[in-house]
């Protein structure tokens, strides 16, 4: 049993997603045909765009959002946070590919907030906020902050892209609509594998002007597959089959929260997530925390994570994202997982004195 | 029945692949793991390289091999045909993303031979040969050609790229291994779903340090996908089972020539093919050929194609690939269709006259 996520990543994601379809059901062909088109329409609308494209890749459909905007303003300039997808694992492609400028805004290990926006240098083309902000653990700003950011930036004629990789995970915290987040946003990009759970690929949404000029950038990055079918009927299954689940997702990273934050020397950050991930903080060092954990797995085969990165020689951490498999997993046997993970921190730090 | 190819883009071609693979096998996370690693292998060593690289796309493959040749040459210019994929289908995405000038060689309507190396520019990073030239219907230079101007790059420290979108479709023509055209240059693309008929993706191919280096960019262009997997399992399903079959279509497709080239007023481009590609040129006016062939198909049964091009008001055009098709069609019905085209065609001319 596995306490995050929606199970391995395997063939059988692919199978499953196209058990019942037709064998014959036509292929999109460059960017065509209804199978690409349909699920494109059905993203815009979710996001009440007015069109949406599809794309292999997050990484792709953002630099070309940011491209975009830098062309139509004149000034290749963009804001976001210093732990941005884009300027963290990227390898430069932004600036590599396009010479753009980056403004890093706020601290690293907090959101970027009304305050770090006012006071942006003037001429930054676009800004992009990252919702939740992934390597804080899942952050988020208030939805008034956004409103006030959105406002501002329409005065200011800054263009507001959404880095919503997982867009639909917040929902839940902000009581709001897909669309009602995104038409704060000029632009909406959302991927098809986080929570969604699909095998990859991405939706870039905006303005038909804004979409047909990412069509051009998708095929000059070679991102117009001549078939990206394997990656749309999958998310189309995945979206299908999850969309309505992630609210149960969300209640369940707030209980599992819970129970880490009742653990000896374990916290987690945000203390009450905002979606259906968060970050683990283990106050011991990596190796010893890694034993603990395969101990409680042995007594109660619980599989708690396997990814723990070291952040000093007295600590390390895990991101934790919620999905189908914790509901698999027995109330009790929840319970007495946490209990022995508790006992065993608490004597990990009694060796320790 | 088809003439042509090796049937319908379509979702039957990816449940086939899938059929036999076992639900748990793993799939490839950004760029490791055994399925896209071994895939990698494999065609590395089927072009006798050091390392390959699988891409989603060949446009972004051999964007990111210029723009290497070009780091490592310290100049921006390439050269290579001026109906070259990277000229007429990319969006001009090695100019915009790169800002790598091109030059172009030769007359369009013929090879790239040496006297147009011998006459190039100095300062040229990179020569890229498409081997077979599609857009004139598949044509090739001489294998002693090739040879000539690969000795000339290296004497004269120009990289050689081969644009091998279909490299295994000319091995029976020159009767040479995958190999020994790829030990003329410096690094091989070679598509995945041209004749090998997978749903997309590409190998890009070199030595070890080129091949690292298109790992980078690959990233940057948001190409390093943390799955793969769909593509790779129906690209290596199918190069199992057609890379034995590619002679057969050479030899049909010179076969498909000669009927054609019986027929009034048709004519083929080159007359005798070279891959299992060449160009059928009808001398009479699109609207007219389309009724033609039409009233072929009703009477026959046998589709000859379905997407011709208009070149003037006389002319038209279609390029044809052989597939798995051809070989379903009795020899008969063949022999019935060509005869009837053949008719049909001189009763067009005669109307004319």
């Amino acid at each position: 049993m596995q306490l995050v996520g929606h199970g391995k990543r395997e063939a059988s994601v692919l199978q499953e997603a196209f058990q019942n379809i037709d064998g014959d059901m036509k292929s999109d062909i460059y960017g065509k045909g209804t199978v690409i088109e349909d699920f494109q329409e059905k993203i815009a609308t979710l996001l009440g765009k007015e069109s949406a494209v599809f794309f292999p890749s997050g990484t792709m459909a953002q630099q070309i959002a940011l491209r975009i905007w830098c062309d139509e303003q004149g000034t290749k300039t963009v804001a976001y946070h210093p732990l941005s997808h884009l300027e963290i694992n990227e390898e430069d492609g932004l600036k590599e590919l396009h010479q753009i400028q980056t403004v890093l805004l706020a601290d690293k290990n907090r959101v970027i907030e009304l305050d770090d926006v006012l006071k942006m240098d003037k001429g930054i083309a676009c800004l992009l906020l990252e919702l939740p902000q992934r390597e804080i653990g899942g952050q988020l700003p208030s939805f008034e902050t956004l409103e006030q950011i959105s406002s501002y930036c329409r005065e200011n004629d800054i263009k507001l892209h959404l880095d919503g990789a997982r867009l639909l995970e917040i929902l839940p915290y902000y009581q709001k609509t897909a669309a009602e987040v995104s038409a704060l946003f000029d632009s909406v990009y959302i991927s098809m594998y986080k929570g969604l759970g699909g095998i990859a690929g991405a939706i870039l949404a905006g303005d038909h002007d804004f979409t047909e000029k990412s069509k051009v950038w998708k095929r000059r990055y070679g991102g117009d597959l001549i078939s990206l079918y394997p990656y749309i009927i999958t998310a189309d299954y995945y979206f299908e089959q999850r969309s309505q689940k992630i609210e149960q997702y969300f209640e369940d990273a707030k209980e599992l929260a819970r129970y880490f934050n009742s653990c000896h020397d374990v916290s987690t950050v945000p203390e009450i997530p905002v979606s259906n991930m968060f970050h683990v903080h283990f106050h011991q060092a990596k190796e010893q925390v890694v034993s603990v954990l395969i101990e409680v797995q042995r007594e109660t085969g619980v599989g708690i994570t396997g990814n723990l990165v070291e952040i000093d020689e007295d600590s390390c951490s895990v991101e934790v994202s919620l999905g189908d498999l914790y509901a698999e997993i027995p109330k009790e046997i929840l319970r007495r997982t946490f209990e022995l993970l508790d006992e065993k921190m608490m004597e990990l730090s009694a060796e320790k004195d």
